[in-house]
């Protein structure tokens, strides 16, 4: 693991290049900020529509074929189960190809990675156009073969990509670049651009532009701004209305102009013709504890499901490792084999009932005609379907469901129950399989059968003391989705919203904060959240917040873990120098000081001189280009040293040669070939290109210091000084 | 003016302290941090709920007692109009004497006061005890009285209040204190729960949990942290819960049990007996560059509002001080005598109509039977009564108002009109005046009044064109109150999330988004946000976020603004030199160091050695009690240094008496009378008690790095080292 550099560059050519910086040139870079915001949250509409599109013929294709083989003949049960299985075998093998065969990188949710990333370490491949290209493809796939899988996740990790990616003018992989304004040279930049990129994923997905934002200020963000909170929302309501727009292209195309937005559900997983936001939730007071309750439940689940995962986890990286592809592929086909077969099995042996409203709604499947299939409903659709039908959405007025008065989607107890233990049992499972899977949808579902359950237990409670209320089995299965939700990934605000914007429950958001705050509070007495665990378990040195790491921090100084053995390089180095230090460490940073290294016969003392600092990524690049090499015996030598560049724009071709993309170049293996034995005698002249103000701490601060500076600045290396500095002045608010 | 230090203090006593302190210590904090989150929301919520019932109360008296003269007889129009304004002047007269004669603090919207607070700037008296009895109470009576008023800003100054009073565990005021933990000691804990009590002053006003906590993090919060943003998440949804079940007590007390939330409009400005969240918005795709342009009005209407006020403010600064009592109680009870009077002629004078629907709901007044008043709806209302007349809320069906059919409350062109300007006129004259007034209600009602001509504008447009196409007048209504709203403060995700909360209209996010964005963007071309001005014209020094300040920061160095004539204390320092430095100087902190002051003869050079920094206030409360005082010359004098005291109890008293709230301490005049000579000649051991590593910067560093250090961590001092430190180590990502 690398870690990036979030600290603005600020040597001396770049600081020439921005004294020189022109107001106009300010401006464009703004605008262009705000530009690309709105070309990320566009870029993302377009995919979101395109993925769905996708996942939706192969759902029809899927469900289609397996129920017209069904009509034609209600007996014969093996054909129908072949084409199922076949089918869902098929487009997973196509999924797990893309993860195993284009790019590992493209497996799971790609929330841990994403969080890692704008945590401000670096994965190498996270950002490439390959990576997103396995990603979406390979999401239609995998959700299309009817694996317990939401598209959300990896639409988070697509955006990032798509973020990252615009913002750099171009790609590595296809070889181009584009002229760019010459300021997105940093790594703060594409950040920020990865995190907008990640705020409009989420948007796309959920149709959540509020929640989409919040997730990546809950998730990723040590490092807001409100700038930076209203481009993302800008790219997050763009993305959601360029899908709505395109979805009615696709639905109305014909009187476009007389489409009314606002009446018909537009926003969250599903669009309905009539949106009921106002109608369908109600709760009543004492309902409360009933909802602490089961967050509580959905917390304790959550905490089961990352422990047992853990354990799957384990045993995956042993038995099934990512270098063996042919297993790992073999693996996702397994698994939804198993699942096609079991969701055919519970609806080829489901026992088959009557009911008046029910079997207009419901399918009928292997029952006899007036009839319907009591578990089929359930088991025989895609998953974000079966949410749907949880949620009891789209209904309303006489066919409303609530306790007295099921609705046309009320569910058997025993087709509830079923339900949540299978799919909560396969979600653990699937979870980490080499294909594109996003836990959100599934985590929903699972909750949502676990709420409609206390539900009805609630009700016929209520019934028992012959009391005639209502209840709301809706409320129950939104408020089980969020519990389960939060109990699993331990995210709180976001999820608040993304669960309101998603089921439109605007009433219920009181309700669902106290629930989520329960799982949340439950679920981490027993485990972190499952994104958490999963960046531990990769081993990422990844940084919380201040507020969470413990009194460890408290107790600690700097000196008692920093670390004393460095490598120091002269502001004049010979080259050979340079490519000793680089070849003998791996380190990523390199002080510069006239003195030698502390503890050697020059310098017996246990400091050195600081002058500035330089990162290895710079040092490479600079001796791939030969940049600021000279022979100091010849005549000239200095001048030529000098003369780096004559005219401004010289000194931008440097600058972007030079730019801070630190893990793109080749590493020092390759590029010490290249120099020859005169080369190695040369000098290099680091004055120019050195960072000549890094932070500074001292030795014996507090380590909290040291973290919430390391933390919030988004450092990569924070030097330390001896106890009692030199000062010269203080700056207070009044000067600034 | 004088700046808080929300870094936390980190001397020897308290790192004693600290690294005694037991794993249930921490978890005590922590459960008090939510405690205490939990308690100001229901704190805010019951404040809420009391003031909403006396304005009420007030708008029925004034209102009920005039409608009855008036319809006792209606041609005499001088005896109403009598009662109408003597009742208001007497309301305004209360509202003023809360200002003039209690606390002048509880001025105006105290928005600025609260954002200049949290960004770090102290304003003596802004969170006492009988500032929010001034606010809090005098903002029923303001409103009452009918002047142009809300009571947002209010909220948000009281919720501060309740926020930073219940985290001090006593009031200065009433001179009580109770136990508390013993880690709420420091000013960052105070800012926090100041910072979340006025995200529930915000929610609980507007009846919006999630535009409050965003109204916290948009305008206060430079120290988001997820801790802190959940914190306020769970402070306003409390808040907002508890009023939803006040009010549900006081409507529905006979059969509180089956109330069932979530049927009616829970959220928002109002209550309504049903929901329509979903029915009553739409808008077409080709509305979206219309709701744009309205944002540009919203800007340059916002803008101009912005700089007559400043003209109106300059003006009101020289003629009516805030010391001449007298003449600011005047001016309120004048206003309102114009605003009443203006409002009563123009009901008086209105023309009558006659409408099939209307007639049913409009008020007849002074019109014969059958017809109704054009103008006494809306200027015969209280405001936030017109507000929700202009958003035709609660209308839903066929008397559901698009331009084709006029709703119940659709209001002629000419009554538009007329209220636009009248309110926009009162409105700028009104804020700033010495009574407490919110901007929020009188931005949206004009604005919503301007987007309601837009839209009979466009709905004539498209009617011209022959088309039958039905307009959505709601719809304009929402997005002129947005567009306004945003043109006069420049929020933008808050203000979209209020709004949305506010007229539940989900559906409007994206639009909203989009008109807001334009309102922010054309007014910022022609002046700052009302609040920013107030600010500047108050000369606080706010630290705007790092991307707005421009390129200036980019171009300088440290040294070219850091002070050089630091006033600097000995480890062990006389009291008299103590006394001297803190009369000599108002400096806010003092760097501690052996040597002279650069400069001096004993000092020819430029730097000192730092050992560690002592802020104003604790030397000050160290002289109060006396703290660390001893005798050198006397036989033990330095055994008594030592011994400060002797168990951890007496540690933690000595650390209560010297807690970091600067500005309760009285001064130096008041204290250097109570030591004596004797005193005087004694020594002060400093060294336990300085900040031994208090944040450093290089001397050359560009200033946009001192910036971000200085605003990031909420400094209010920053030492300044030469450019070549002495190093010992590093540290990095995997040290930490």
């Amino acid at each position: 693991f690398e870690s990036h550099d979030y600290d603005p560059i600020d040597n001396d050519v770049e600081e020439e290049a921005r004294r020189s910086r022109k107001r106009g040139e300010y401006a464009e870079y703004e605008t262009w900020k705000w530009l690309m915001s709105v070309l990320i949250g566009l870029v993302m509409g377009l995919i979101a529509f395109t993925v769905d599109g996708l996942i939706e013929k192969f759902n029809d294709i899927k469900f289609g074929a397996a129920t017209s083989v069904i009509e034609r003949d209600r007996s014969a049960r093996f054909g129908a189960w072949f084409v199922f299985v076949a089918l869902a075998c098929l487009l997973a093998a196509v999924a797990g190809a893309f993860v195993s065969y284009v790019e590992p990188l493209a497996a799971g949710s790609g929330i841990p990675e994403v969080k890692t990333y704008l945590n401000g370490v670096h994965l190498k491949g996270l950002l490439k156009l390959r990576t997103i290209i396995a990603k979406l493809g390979g999401i239609a796939f995998s959700i299309g073969s009817g694996l317990i899988a939401g598209k959300e996740g990896p639409f988070v990790h697509g955006g990032g990509l798509v973020g990252g990616g615009l913002s750099a003018f171009g790609s590595h992989t296809l070889g181009f670049k584009t002229h760019k304004p010459a300021c997105f040279r940093n790594d703060a930049d594409k950040r920020d651009f990865v995190a907008i990129g990640t705020s409009a994923g989420v948007a796309v997905a959920f149709g959540a532009p509020i929640g989409g934002m919040l997730f990546t200020l809950e998730e990723g963000a040590s490092f807001l701004s409100n700038s930076m909170m209203w481009r993302a929302f800008l790219a997050t309501c763009t993305g959601v209305l360029v899908t709505h727009w395109l979805n009615q292209l696709d639905f109305d195309a014909g009187d476009f102009a007389r489409a009314k937005f606002g009446t018909h559900r537009d926003f969250g997983l599903y669009t309905d013709d009539e949106a009921n936001y106002s109608r369908i939730f109600w709760w009543y007071f004492w309902e409360v504890p009933i909802f602490a309750a089961v967050g509580c439940l959905g917390g304790l689940a959550g905490a089961f499901f990352v422990n047992v995962n853990v354990k799957i986890t384990m045993w995956r990286q042993s038995w099934i490792p990512v270098k063996n592809r042919a297993r790992r592929h073999l693996e996702v086909v397994f698994i939804c084999f198993v699942t096609a077969t079991l969701c055919f099995v519970l609806t080829a042996a489901s026992p088959c009932r009557r009911d008046a409203i029910r079997t207009q709604f419901f399918r009928q499947l292997y029952c006899d005609d007036g009839e319907y299939s009591a578990y089929g409903q359930l088991f025989f659709s895609p998953l974000s379907q079966s949410f749907k039908y949880l949620l009891h959405l789209g209904e309303v007025g006489e066919f409303g469901g609530d306790a007295q008065n099921p609705g046309q989607h009320a569910f058997d107890m025993d087709a509830l129950i079923l339900y949540w233990l299978i799919m909560f049992t396969l979600m653990t499972w699937t979870y980490g399989i080499g294909a594109p899977t996003g836990l959100f949808v599934p985590s929903l579902t699972v909750g949502a059968a676990m709420g409609q359950i206390v539900g009805r237990t609630v009700h016929a409670a209520v019934a028992s003391t012959g009391s005639t209320l209502t209840i709301d089995l809706h409320t129950y299965a939104v408020i089980g989705a969020a519990a389960s939700l939060g109990g699993a990934t331990r995210m709180t605000v976001s999820i608040t919203l993304l669960v309101m914007e998603t089921t439109g429950a605007m009433q219920l958001i009181i309700p669902l904060m106290i629930t989520i705050f329960f799982a949340k509070t439950v679920g981490d007495k027993y485990s972190y959240g499952i994104y958490d665990t999963h960046i531990k378990i990769r081993g990422a040195p990844f940084l919380n917040e201040p507020e969470l790491t413990g009194p460890g921090l408290d107790k600690l100084r700097v000196n008692e873990v920093m670390a004393a053995n460095m490598v120091s390089l002269k502001p004049i180095a010979k080259v050979r120098d340079v490519v000793d230090a680089l070849t003998r460490t791996s380190h990523g940073a390199f002080p510069i000081s006239e003195d030698d290294p502390p503890g050697t016969p020059g310098n017996p003392g246990e400091t050195i001189e600081l002058h500035g600092s330089i990162t290895r990524g710079l040092l490479l690049k600079m001796l791939t280009h030969r940049v600021s090499f000279f022979n100091p015996a010849i005549e000239g030598g200095r001048d030529r040293r000098d003369a780096l560049y004559e005219t401004a724009t010289e000194r931008d071709e440097l600058l972007e040669k030079l730019k801070q993309i630190p893990f793109k170049s080749p590493g020092i293996e390759a590029i010490a070939p290249s120099l020859s034995r005169g080369d190695m005698e040369l000098s290099m002249d680091l004055t120019r290109f050195m960072q000549r103000h890094p932070f500074i701490v001292h030795a014996d601060a507090r380590l909290s210091r040291a973290y919430r500076l390391f933390r919030t600045m988004g450092l990569r290396h924070l030097y330390v000084t001896p106890s009692k500095p030199q000062i010269v002045g203080v700056v207070t608010r009044k000067d600034l």
